[in-house]
């Protein structure tokens, strides 16, 4: 359930009202009182700033309530979350002051002239002497952002900051958000590669299906950085996480269970690749037509190189038709699309991921009782599929070696990483996903990426702690 | 003189040789000692850290004479710009922590959501809740880079952060490099608009002429945020600020003076569309082939506007032909044009602005004796010309603002801004220009910008100290 804090700023006159009103009025209207601040007390009248959590959508009904008592008068109402927003979340820092003029020679002319040679004289040195070595650019178009679809450049804009925000505090990674104003494809493949020098990486982000698939695919081919759709391989890798300690919790194997994935967008598609990857045998690809199938015609690339592959299975027909004797069902869909009886359908010690955003393909109060391991992509309920496990490792570990790319190998890495924080005492069916907030995550995610990055030959430079 | 600051750490044995011997051996070498640190202690040997401020290319003949001392080891030598560029000189930083699942769901999901809902309703609102209001491009293609020419995108790179860093300490804006991997003139205008909705303006940098023209012109048709090519038009201000003062000095009128202004390239062309609406009534424009005329034919499109301008001459030659009787000689070519009898050969009272990189059109010490007002790019003369007095300010008036565009009226009020920090008082021959760490400028930049902005009805915001 989505819920807003907001701060009302109030004056109460004593003589006709008194605070415990006002508590009970907001409370009666839906609203918890997290905080009180006294900001101009006095003998007859007060001003007071309350912070009160509210469901999405409530703020009127406590602004009518509190209307209506007398002695009350409602000097403002902000909105927490636009408040953190005002003048956006990240700002550029100069990594030490100009004091003087004997400073200035240094960082600019005359004396940055010399550097600028070195660079020119030898390229590689860009990532000692730039920020290159350290910094990501996350760019979107803003045609698939988060549940709310094509909005644009402007409106994806506080994601695309928000997550530099998680890349430096997590990872100690500067991500500089750049929001594209085109979706033509190879426009956004010609602008990432024009403005790619100063970048280590690249972090795509909300880009609708299926031009994410050529827009990365063709950058990894044309630009020696590492290139990262984070919808596709982020959501994928830390559902192949989530999978493998399911799966030790309730005593399968990768290469025996039948695992079904609804919704061949950016992530099914990642998804199923890096299920193969991990020695899925049994894998049955769904979609709003039904069943991919082995040895089908599809139109759509992806859909044909699934159908390509032996891993996949022959059986056609609607999800509800093919879920029956499934171990495992992966959703990346939309909500309502699996059923009670679906799930009921599933062979024992079911595992249903239901991660549609921002409800579920199936109530998790209705899918509880019927399977041993659940997870959503929601953090009001255990096991939370978020791809913030991942982005801030992954990247940590790619620059820090300067990998030419992010391989299959190394995603593979991350999402055995992300499933080794939970240890084997502490696994069971609702923790099998650590905390975003859990610091031993991306120290292991970032290991795990260079060590894979090593071993597979795509590591320009070793790190001190692999020497 | 250019000049380098070095570390020197060193192993002294005690028994063989002291510290005076050592001190005497830099000096000798034309070194000049300016700290001592005392890393490691010891009875029999010490390790020290000696900075020395020497020559440029001067480091070698240190390090000889060093090694000529009997119970010396130079463990390292450092170079103290080059530490300075370690790991880049900026760095992208969260405006507040995130430090717990509350935190994350106002900046991230799911609270994100609806102020990205609240601008894709209301794009305005992109310059409140994102860091547009305050952000700036750094853009260039590497072509024209100081004194450098055309080393390319990666090797521009510590220019544009160290514009970066000025723009942030004197101004406070954000500004983040962008370095284009391409020179196409159609392809860096595509580029630069498809990244334009984080920004707030663009600042273009040693883009090479005759490109950069058209790269503004078109981007400032195409885009509603302030485009300035710095090379040009920040320039062209502060040698506007300082003819407005050097002419105060002599008591000469900008409508009654002659003015040659050799050099017309990027810088070139626009000091002179300023000096025209400054008011200047004769103009000389010259480049390698001699002045540019009245009713000349030209196939530089700039240079054929200038010969359709009625303050422009018809007088044709070489600069030695047309400098003579001339008040004033504004030069943005290079070393060496511009002779000892050229610059006797002007009226009396002479102004020079000789501003070639790193050498000026003139040397300095042999034009002095024939000169009132004497101005160069140098910092080891007085009246240095340099942009720093500029695009800080401007970019702070323009952003606070959210002006349309930076246009003539706001630039010349940027110019007077900049002479009028140097009050009557204080104004000489050698005091014509104020110091680019003086925080007045800043200030008075900002506000007259703003007020042009307002005038000329391309604000779109009324900042608090105007209303």
């Amino acid at each position: 359930m989505a819920y807003n804090s907001i701060i009302l700023r109030l004056e109460l006159t004593h003589s006709m009202v008194d605070f415990g009103d006002v508590a009970s009025a907001i409370s009666k209207a839906g609203g918890d009182i997290t905080s009180i601040d006294v900001i101009r007390p006095g003998q007859h009248t007060s001003v007071r700033d309350i912070t009160v959590d509210i469901a999405d959508q409530g703020e009127a009904s406590i602004v009518e309530s509190l209307n209506q008592l007398k002695g009350i008068t409602l000097i403002n109402v902000s909105d927490r979350t636009f408040l953190v927003h005002l003048g956006g979340k990240i700002s550029i820092q100069p990594s030490l002051p100009i004091k003087n003029r004997d400073d200035l020679s240094r960082v600019y002319t005359p004396g940055v002239a010399r550097v600028a040679t070195a660079i020119y004289e030898n390229p590689e040195k860009a990532y000692s002497l730039t920020i290159k070595r350290n910094t990501v650019a996350v760019v979107t178009d803003g045609t698939a952002v988060l549940g709310l679809g094509d909005i644009g450049p402007f409106a994806a804009a506080p994601i695309m900051e928000g997550k530099a925000m998680l890349f430096k505090q997590l990872a100690g990674v500067d991500a500089f958000p750049i929001c594209l104003d085109t979706k033509d494809t190879d426009e956004i493949i010609r602008v990432i590669k024009a403005i790619s020098p100063i970048f280590g990486g690249i972090n795509l982000e909300d880009i609708s299906s299926p031009r994410c698939f050529e827009i990365e695919t063709r950058l990894a081919e044309e630009l020696d950085i590492p290139i990262f759709h984070d919808d596709q391989h982020g959501t994928a890798i830390v559902v192949i996480a989530g999978l493998l300690n399911a799966l030790k919790v309730v005593g399968k194997r990768m290469s025996k269970v039948r695992i079904v994935v609804n919704g061949i967008g950016a992530a099914g598609v990642s998804i199923c690749k890096m299920l193969l990857a991990a020695g899925v045998n049994d894998l049955v690809p769904v979609d709003r037509d039904g069943a991919i199938v082995r040895g089908g015609e599809y139109t759509h690339p992806m859909w044909q190189w699934l159908s390509e592959q032996h891993q996949v299975g022959t059986m056609s027909g609607s999800l509800s038709d093919v879920i029956k004797n499934a171990d495992v069902f992966i959703g990346v869909s939309r909500a309502g699309v699996l059923s009670v009886q679906d799930v009921k359908n599933m062979a024992p010690d079911r595992i249903v991921f239901a991660m549609a955003n921002p409800n579920p393909e199936i109530d998790p109060e209705q899918a509880l009782p019927h399977v041993r391991v659940l997870a959503t992509g929601r953090s009001d309920y255990p096991n939370q599929i978020n791809n913030v496990l991942v982005f801030p490792g992954i990247f940590r570990g790619a620059l820090d070696c300067r990998a030419r790319c992010i391989n299959e190998p190394m995603k593979l890495a991350a999402a055995r990483a992300i499933a080794s924080v939970v240890s084997g005492t502490e696994l069971n069916e609702q923790y099998i996903i650590p905390s975003i907030f859990n610091e031993l995550v991306v120290t292991k995610v970032r290991y795990a990426v260079i060590e894979a990055a090593i071993l597979t030959g795509v590591a320009r430079r070793t790190p001190p702690d692999f020497r």
